[in-house]
């Protein structure tokens, strides 16, 4: 087990950041990944703040987005970040049948990718310079 | 570049095959990753079958399934996929603003994914057992 | 951990498939694998007959179709599927020393890939468009 | 494009790696692996002397540890080594079928492991151990 | 090819990020992977942001974070991220000699990173709990 | 849990092995990873003989070394890979500080590795061939 930072043993800066994600989420304590992150204050503060900048509602909407974080958390088969992205997905109002579709998708996903690997298929004409613009 | 099975010089079984994708999509021809999967037809009819299956609207509307199955391809670093589902993304009303959130949330996810890896986070107890169900 | 869907538990669409598996294979029970993916019935069904499918004998043998899945959730780090697929690669009839060669292979290849992606050696001219035919 | 060593400018201890290559593998020249790997001899002195190793026929032949690679490479997703290996296979006596079939199971593989993460499965007590040993 | 916003065609917003790059780096122009990222301007500013903050030299000199971001880029097989950050790790310091060993470690750790997956090798006691901390 | 070759349980080719890791290690006992290596003893020898060439002291000083094979073990995800070489770079030199600066590298490469394939960005001329080459 990593070092995990507490609360009560943390610096004011490393404080700092855990009241803010307390204040933005209302939780009564941070989850352990930002306590193993602590053991290194710049990157806790860094990624903290652009993960709340990234998730705040915008165009997408937060399951979506907490979708979307699931789909690469699985392609890389990150444990915790699957089990505690897959709580706040739900928490955001990810049902039972939002999350069987989306294992459907990220399952296929991967087959064709795979298969678009091994085939080496040439981009059709009509896609090329498509996939970076809306 | 692999070989490519164009319609003209396919058997009836890929022709069917063919056929069923141009009119499930309306579109003229099908992409290359079909033409190129047809030198395998058992491959390419069933592949066709459960992508048809699963990309169809569903709880999740075609949007946000296409923007999960980008997520998972940047992921993997296809580089045909994300073109050819960048633009049926699009198509289906991806607008500019939504890939730019698309993009920020994968960059940040693929980021949060490798700290938790590198920290070997312990999952908190609220957590467990909680990635699989929603 | 994940719910895991019991046979007594499931409903008529869910057992339909786990006595199709259990006949299949000659097993009193299913894996877990399945257990867990039939909180979402249809992926269950559509997984499957797909696996059904692809592991079925053909020109290549079941003991080496389940050491091509090794090399795949080898690659991927999966250690379910390594633990699942290594017991059925040994009733399919891998020795020791197959495994052996096998982790030998999957080890080089894995070097081998990232020095090529390093240095980004450009496909001789001899093998291209060779990948994806036989 | 990166540096290649063409025999005519390498090193004696360049020169003699090739020459190996050669009457090991029967053909008049390297590929442009490892003419890239010559800008660091000892890598390719070394990496040459493992693959030769590894992929010599043992208890598994020439195809299948070919196809192992293949699988591998097509998960990794790099294209000059499914490039120059789908050759070597195929002079290894991959035929069309074959590499359809495996095309299947990769890609399968590739789709079931990304739901074996997803749904964190509990690894089944008669697994437990044996994805390691024949 | 992507959309790439030029500098005369960037809004003012975008500008200020271009002008602290060119300034930071004493470059005259901006690497295309900016120009592609400016398609979403508060994407840009806060990869940007990040970037300049961890790049900067601290207790790691800047040839070993060059190096660093050259293992994950090729564990990942980024060809942008090979081409732009070799060609920084050349400028910060980086030997012809240097670029070898670093492809030797690589290799040999994506080589031994499979092994150790496929093995399903238990943490010594003595590891316990101390990858995570220095 | 894999098979575990003890010392005492080995053939002499083996324990020639073991005995050569202690010996340039000045350890007591061989870690897990030789140990279950061990049940394909051509392939423990080939392993540790190549990681010893590789990992010994060059161009680059020992902490380098491990620290970019930490690099990898990240990305890849292989949490043993990154305890047991978390314990040597620590041996080796690294602090807690370099330990925080190198994760904050690792997740930002990560992050823009994967931004990099999503906008598909062209080379820039003057980085072409230049990934290669120190």
């Amino acid at each position: 087990m990593p070092d995990l930072v507490q609360y009560e043993d943390a610096s004011a800066e490393v404080r700092a950041v855990y009241d803010d994600i307390k204040q933005t989420r209302g939780v009564p304590d941070v989850n352990n990944f930002w306590k193993a992150l602590a053991t290194h204050p710049p990157t806790l503060k860094r990624t903290w703040e652009s993960l709340k900048d990234v998730m705040a509602p915008g165009t997408l909407d937060p399951v979506t987005k907490e979708m979307l974080y699931l789909a690469v958390s699985i392609t890389n088969g990150c444990g915790y970040c699957i089990a505690s992205h897959g709580a706040a997905a739900r928490k955001a109002g990810m049902t039972e049948e939002m999350w069987g579709e989306l294992l459907a998708v990220v399952g296929m996903a991967n087959e064709t990718n795979k298969l678009a690997f091994a085939l080496q298929v040439p981009i059709d004409p009509q896609f090329q310079g498509k996939g970076s613009k809306a």
